[in-house]
């Protein structure tokens, strides 16, 4: 689901509606605090996109990132079953 | 999912985790505020309890509790996939 | 707090630290669906980007707009206090 | 705000409505995930019950419970400022 180009991984997420998008979203907040590794993410309506990079690293992708898009995959599989 | 007793609908539901417990919460709380109509809920790590009934109607079970609980059911549904 | 510009309205918002940041979208998340009007909106940590337009009115400030602009002011008013 | 009764930190919190409750609540389910200690807490509309105890200490108080009570008091206090 995500894809690494110039180093960052992306992600495209569509849901039913805005309310499923919100709650995935809080679902992956959570995670990410946890993680204390944060994403740039943007939302309209029932879409999310997702950046990951670790800026501590010089702006390239690490194994924190690596890490929170597989927790995000996870989640997002349990959701679009 | 929910069953009717004592004059108000309740259920009882269980998450992978706390972090898919809160989202389904806060999914369940956006539709909750758009149908004006709030549950009386817990949450422990990650188990949800609902109780859904009508205070403006006498405490009674009304459409505005089946409409509420079928949306949750509906949303649950697609968690437990 | 939102200012209007090439026909939207926008807000950029700093907060403590990314709980409150998410905590206070989550309210936003509330209000923009029970107002059905959706905000273009993006995070990263403790920020918060916002954009309102009105789509279905050709991408144009409606007073759709300038009624949710208004509930975030509000609400974010209350959190810098 | 918390008070300790029965081996437990208990609380009552009002907010302005059910969205500044919820994105209360969801502020505090960020902090209580990244500190691995859950509360067991209700909501109706705008009222949160919280009650903190340490279930693997043999439920009585401990540094775990202070903690997040700490963590909350100070974000409630941000919000009724």
């Amino acid at each position: 689901m995500f894809v690494e180009r110039e180093n960052a991984l992306y992600a495209e997420l569509q849901f039913a509606d805005f309310a499923e998008a919100w709650g995935f979203m809080t679902s992956v907040a959570i995670l990410a605090e946890k993680a204390n590794h944060h994403p740039e993410w943007s939302n309209v309506y029932n879409t999310v996109k997702i950046k990951l990079t670790t800026h501590d690293a010089g702006n390239i992708v690490t194994d924190k990132d690596r890490n929170l898009a597989r927790s995000i995959e996870s989640l997002y599989s349990r959701y679009s079953a």
